[in-house]
Order: C-alpha cells, then sequence, then structure tokens
C-alpha cells in the first residue's frame, strides 16, 4: 500500500471573481479522506485554454489522481473537454453511448435535441465516459501512466452523484488507499499557545502514525488527530487511547468532539441535571438567548432573557437597585450580580447569568476601555463574577463574551460535581 | 495602466482535508474585483514545505501580486515565515515593532508573554510588518522584482481587518489600477423577479459603461452597479443620475445604500423622529435585539428585549393574559399583539415589537406548520400583525423574521409621514 495523492482542479471565472464559493472541492476532499486519499492541492483557474493545461501539467507532477469539474457546458466558454483532448494527444469524437443517454433526456423531457445538446456527446477518444443521471454532461475518466484524471459537471448535485455512484468505486478499484480516521478535540479557555506549552510532552510523544493540528477559533482551540493505517477500529482504539492520555493534561478545557458546539454541549447538561437557565444581557444585546436558541429542541431548558441595556430595565424588570447602578456604574461586578440575580428570579429559572460591559466602539473610558466586560453566574447559593478584557470590534466582543458565559456555566457545573462527589 | 492580476495562496491541511470551507478566498477576490484587480488563480496548498515553496514559484510567473493566507500561528506546524524566509533568500530576526505589540497585546490581557508567543514577531528580515489590531499573529509585505507578496493570519476577521485597514491601500499605492466605482442599492420587500420586471426598461437603458448585477439576500435584493472609466467624480455623477431615475420605480423598496444595514437605517430613523424601541421576542430567541444591537449607539434608541421563550415568562413578564394563551396559543395573532403591547408598557418604549412563531425543525402542526411565525407592532394607537410564512431552516426562519420586524416598523414609520403630511 502506498500513498494515493489528490489534485482538485476547479474551472470557472464565476469563482475567481469571488461571485460563488466553491463548496465543491470541500466536499470532494472530505470524500477522498474517508477512503483514505490524501488532496495535496486545490486550483481554482480561468476558463483559458493555458490556465486550464498549465494546471493538468502541474497536477501530474503532484498527484496520482486529478479530479476537475466545471466548464462541461455546452457553450463556447466552455472549455474542459478541447483541452483535455489537446492534453490528451487526441481528437473528439461523437460517443454513441453518451449521445443515446443525452438523447433519452430529452425524450424525457420532452423538448427538441438541438445540435448544441448533441454536442455534449463529442468527446474525446481517451475518455471512458462516465454517464450523468441527473443533467446533460457526461463526465469523463482518463487512464494514462498510471495516473487518473476524472472531469465532472461543476453543478453541485451532478458532481456528486456521478462521484459517488461511480467515481469514488472506480477509484478504490484502482487504487490500494490507506484508512485514515479523524477526530476533532474541542477545547475552550485557553489560547493556543498556552494549550500547545500544557500539552507538549503528550504531542511529542504521539505515535508515528498519529499527526496533530491545532485549529484556533473565537476563544476556542480545536485539536484534531489525524491516524493513518489499515484498519478502521485499530485507528479509532489508538486515537481513544491517545485522548485518554490527553484528558489529564487539558481535561478541563475539552468541551466537546466532533460536531459538539458550546451551546449544545451545555444543553445536554442541562437535560441531564434537569434545570433551566434564563439571562440579563446588558452588552451582548440579545446574542446570548440567541446562541442558546440556536439549538432545536432548546425550550426544553431556556426560559428567556431580559436584554436590559437601559439602566431603567436593569431596575425596572431586574430588579438592579438604583444605589448600586448609580455607585458602581452598569459595568461592575456588583451590576452584573444583581443582573444574575434578578434573571434567576424575574424568570424563575434555576440558573440566572448576566453579561455588563462596554462593546465598543465608543463609551470607554479610562478606567473602564472598551472590551472591558463583566459575566457573573447565580446557581442555588453559588454567585460568580468574571471580568473579561476583550479586542476592539463590538461584534467579536459580543460573541466572545456569549461564549464566555456558556463556558462558565460548564465550568460551574461540573466543579459542582466535583463538589458533591467529594462530600 | 496595465491589468493587474492576482493569485491566492491558501496554506491549511485543514482545507485540503474538507473540514473547513476557505470562505476567504472568495472575500479577498471581490475586494479585489472592486479594485480592478484580477484574480487569475486560487491554489490551496499542504503545509509542507516543498507544497508551499512550489506554490509561490508558480504563483510569480502568473501573477503581479500574490495573497497568502493561513500558516502564520505559533505552533510547529505553521511553516509560512520560515517558507518566505527561505522563497525570499533571508533569515528570521526578532521584529521589535511586532514585539512591541505582541507585548501589548498580552500586558493588556493580563496575561504572561510566553517563550512561544514572542516567535510571532520573529519576521523575515526583508518583510515589511504588517501590525495585526484583533490577533497576535502580525502579516508580512514584500516587494520584489515588480512583484507584492503579502502573507495574512488565515483567521477571517484577523485577515479581513489586515486587508481593509491595510493591504488594500497599499496595493492601491503600488499598482495603476482602472477607477472602478461600485453602487449597491439595497431593496427589502420584493423578489428578485418582480424587482427585475419592474425595472427592466431603465435597465435596458442603462449607458455602456455602467453594469447591473442582482444579489440577492435573505429576503432582501440588492442591486450593484458598477461603472468602469478614468474618472472618479465622472462615474460617481453617471451613476448617482441612474439612481435618480430607479427611485420612481423601486423607491419604496430601497432602504438604502452601499454599507447600510436595514438595523442602521432604522436607528437612523428612531433617532431623526426621537422615539425609542423595546422587543418582545419568542421564536427569535434574541436574534431581534441582537441584530438592533450590532449597531453602534444604538443605545440611544434600543431600551431592551424581553426573550419570552417559556409562556411563564409571556404572562409574568410581559403581562400577556392566561386566557389568550391558552385559547389561541403562543403562535396567534392575539398572542404577538399583547406581547408587542407588554413590551412597549414593560419597557417604557416609544414603540414595541414581537414575534412567535415556529422557527422548527420540530414543533409544527398540521395547523402551524414549521415556519409559521407571527410579528407585530405597536406604536401610539396603532397595533399591527403579521403571518410570515417562511422556509424549514430554523437559523434562516429566525434571521427572516428579525428582518421582517425591522422593515414592518420601517414601512409604518414611512406611512405615518406621508399620513401626517397629508392631514
Amino acid at each position: 500500500m502506498k500513498h494515493v495523492f489528490a489534485e482538485l482542479i476547479t474551472i470557472g471565472d464565476e469563482i475567481l471573481y469571488g461571485q460563488i464559493v466553491d463548496t465543491n472541492s470541500q466536499w470532494m476532499s472530505k470524500e477522498l479522506d474517508k477512503i483514505g486519499i490524501k488532496t495535496v492541492r486545490k486550483t481554482t483557474v480561468a476558463d483559458t485554454e493555458v490556465d486550464i493545461i498549465t494546471a493538468f501539467e502541474e497536477a501530474t507532477t503532484r498527484a496520482d489522481l486529478i479530479l476537475i469539474t466545471g466548464g462541461l457546458g455546452p457553450t463556447n466558454d466552455d472549455l474542459t473537454k478541447p483541452c483535455l483532448a489537446k492534453y490528451f494527444n487526441c481528437s473528439m469524437q461523437m460517443n454513441s453511448e453518451a449521445l443515446a443517454e443525452v438523447t433519452a433526456i430529452f425524450e424525457r423531457i420532452g423538448r427538441e435535441l438541438t445540435e448544441i445538446n448533441k454536442q455534449q456527446a463529442n468527446l474525446p477518444t481517451k475518455c471512458t465516459m462516465l454517464s450523468n443521471r441527473v443533467g446533460t454532461a457526461p463526465g469523463m475518466w482518463f487512464k494514462e501512466n498510471g495516473k487518473v484524471y476524472v472531469s465532472m459537471p461543476g453543478v453541485p448535485h451532478e458532481m456528486k452523484t456521478m462521484m459517488q455512484e461511480q467515481v469514488l468505486p472506480k477509484v478504490q478499484e484502482v487504487f490500494d488507499t490507506p484508512t485514515i480516521y479523524h477526530k476533532l478535540v474541542k477545547t475552550i479557555g485557553l489560547g493556543e499557545s498556552w494549550l500547545a506549552d500544557k500539552i507538549k510532552d503528550w504531542e511529542a510523544n504521539l505515535p508515528e502514525n498519529i499527526k496533530l493540528a491545532y485549529l484556533p477559533g473565537l476563544g476556542e482551540v480545536k485539536l484534531r488527530l489525524t491516524a493513518v493505517g489499515s484498519d478502521l477500529p485499530t485507528l479509532k482504539a489508538a486515537v481513544s487511547h491517545q485522548i485518554e492520555l490527553l484528558k489529564p493534561l487539558a481535561g478541563a478545557y475539552i468541551y466537546g468532539y466532533d460536531k459538539d458546539t458550546l451551546a449544545k454541549v451545555l444543553g445536554e447538561m442541562l437535560v441531564a441535571r434537569n434545570i433551566t437557565i434564563g439571562c440579563a444581557e446588558s452588552c451582548t444585546g440579545g446574542a446570548l438567548a440567541s446562541v442558546l436558541t440556536s439549538i432545536p429542541g432548546s425550550s426544553q431548558y431556556f426560559l428567556g432573557s431580559i436584554v436590559a441595556y437601559h439602566n431603567k430595565v436593569k431596575s425596572d424588570v431586574l430588579q438592579v437597585s438604583n444605589d448600586t447602578l448609580e455607585s458602581h456604574g452598569a459595568v461592575s461586578e456588583a451590576t452584573v450580580l444583581e443582573m444574575a440575580l434578578g434573571a434567576k428570579k424575574v424568570l424563575n429559572s434555576n440558573i440566572g447569568v448576566a453579561t455588563s460591559g462596554i462593546a465598543g466602539p465608543t463609551g470607554g473610558t479610562i478606567d473602564k476601555p472598551v472590551g472591558t466586560i463583566w459575566i457573573a453566574l447565580a446557581y442555588q447559593d453559588h454567585t460568580i463574577a468574571k471580568k473579561l478584557t476583550l479586542f476592539k470590534d463590538r461584534g467579536i466582543n459580543v460573541k466572545y463574551t456569549a461564549h464566555a458565559v456558556l463556558n462558565l456555566v460548564r465550568q460551574t457545573l461540573l466543579e459542582m460535581d466535583g463538589e458533591k462527589a467529594i462530600n
């Protein structure tokens, strides 16, 4: 078994101009990854002969499998077929099988088969035709000097159908592919470099066939473990074993795996404990409630949020005392704690959480610059407040704060579990 | 003036493995297009030295401007900086300006600067450092043999901030680009084909050098006018003239231009009229408040929102009668009207708005399928309720509803202006 490398070539000006996002290549590389083929490069080129042929020439130096999408339409700006014929040094010829399929499609939809449509069945002589069950442009399979070139339509559902039904099975026949297993470990609360420092010995001792990557996001870092071998259960067990070794080092920061989100994980924790949550939001302005309610079924544990932008709403609805607001200000530990308690009481929830801060871009002072944000939690007889010192962009400060609150709740529940276990 | 060509290089296994979609390169090519620079290729390469350096070598044969994203983190799998140093045949050196910036960031957030973090300021000697205002990895600008190479972080908001504030202005200084003037006309309330039909004669009579594109979005359609020439004031005047001709045809649907958002335009209307708004949200779950408070300075007119997910919050806090909830249900005209009135009263605002519906994916019934959503407004003695019948995705239903509420307020205020003018 040797490594099989793939290169994806997308042909089309509309992607280079930024008019559409190329989602095909992500889907294709995921599918290849599942059968152990590593994508080594993705290239998008313009609808011109020289660019297309250069891309073919470059790809052949790097990859065993070259998947090409786009440029197969019946109009003059679609150049993929003539470029393939030129590249493989062959002529174009009407393919009778392809013509029969195109003719059948037009009969089925009751439209006249024009000369332009017939041209879709005109293919380079060196290719094996791939049927298009959901469109009119057939695909093409070329094999030369041990390399495979596949040309497919750019329309996503046509490409996907052709890949799943024909290309992937054929590729697995031709190449002896390894098995690859990916696992994402999702952490929050520690920056990339601190996390790297904490787990450096573990990382250094990973077995040869397991690679680690750091994928940083907003306030969180994902660790991607990639194991390569020949047998999936063995790889899964090896990765599980490494995660068990990782837990004592980074356990408190790990909130989930693979497709888990912090809001989803917290929701499951609340459901498991049969407790509810309510919010009091100032600087997050509804974004905290919004991320909590983004989870289907969140009405099981989320009761509501009082978005108290104006101080009068803080005092009237959340029952924050005017004394506190006057002597400490709205952005203060004292206020945010009263807000959390107010949310708990007014919304009649088990947990109350609150945010108050200066999201920016204006409103900062020397004592409380933009990015000064307080968050708080009230649950049973616990109250906790925490100060965040964030960056400068309003939108980012808000999102970051909402996630920090979710993590504060998560951590508090875990710590209380720990205390219970000890007592 | 000659054509300027750009190539985009994205570095990162996570894109090749299909774990994330590369949205950066679409955004970048759009921005380049706006200043008349044509993207000729997009390439994604793996985190290996040979792949990265080969991509640099190939790009230089095709492009004048090479924009590189990714691979700038502080960990060992980030290779962009050493590769740039090798490619430009220079050494790495601690950049004092970059070190000062990284140090300042760590001081501000009150964390210790570790050796790994310091390494972020270690840069190839031939580069000009680009500040990263919203992250810790600085960017790099290289100019050699008339070609410009720019390396930026892969985190989207860091890359975007760096592009807008530093890279695009510098690129326009270095290259002689044609003058292109874009103007966006933003409409809401009419689908793309209906709008196109309304303005088809105007569109047919646009001058040669002004092109029109329809950019449909969530409940809105943007019209992009692109004028190409050599003199900006002339282009601006020509586009303004066309917009004056458009207004009698589509005026009621036009809510703004360029960077205007519905929330910003509505905020300006509220400030101009010196009136305040408060919300009662069920199905939007905080998203309505969130979009209103996304506007800096929104505390001038936004007082707060009661996110009443649980019916008890609707009755306890918003004073919706239990009779109404029981006989009509939470998703009903009667309930949403009482919610709007409740928001107005409890938050003490001039305008009260409300949402209640079934966002999905579950919770639908035969009478009230997923996507059945009521919105309402109360202002002075006006009350209006409106039923929306939306699509099936939870996230889209919520966003669409929030925008529909903003537009309901905008239209109501405009209609009341009209009535006042008549009386």
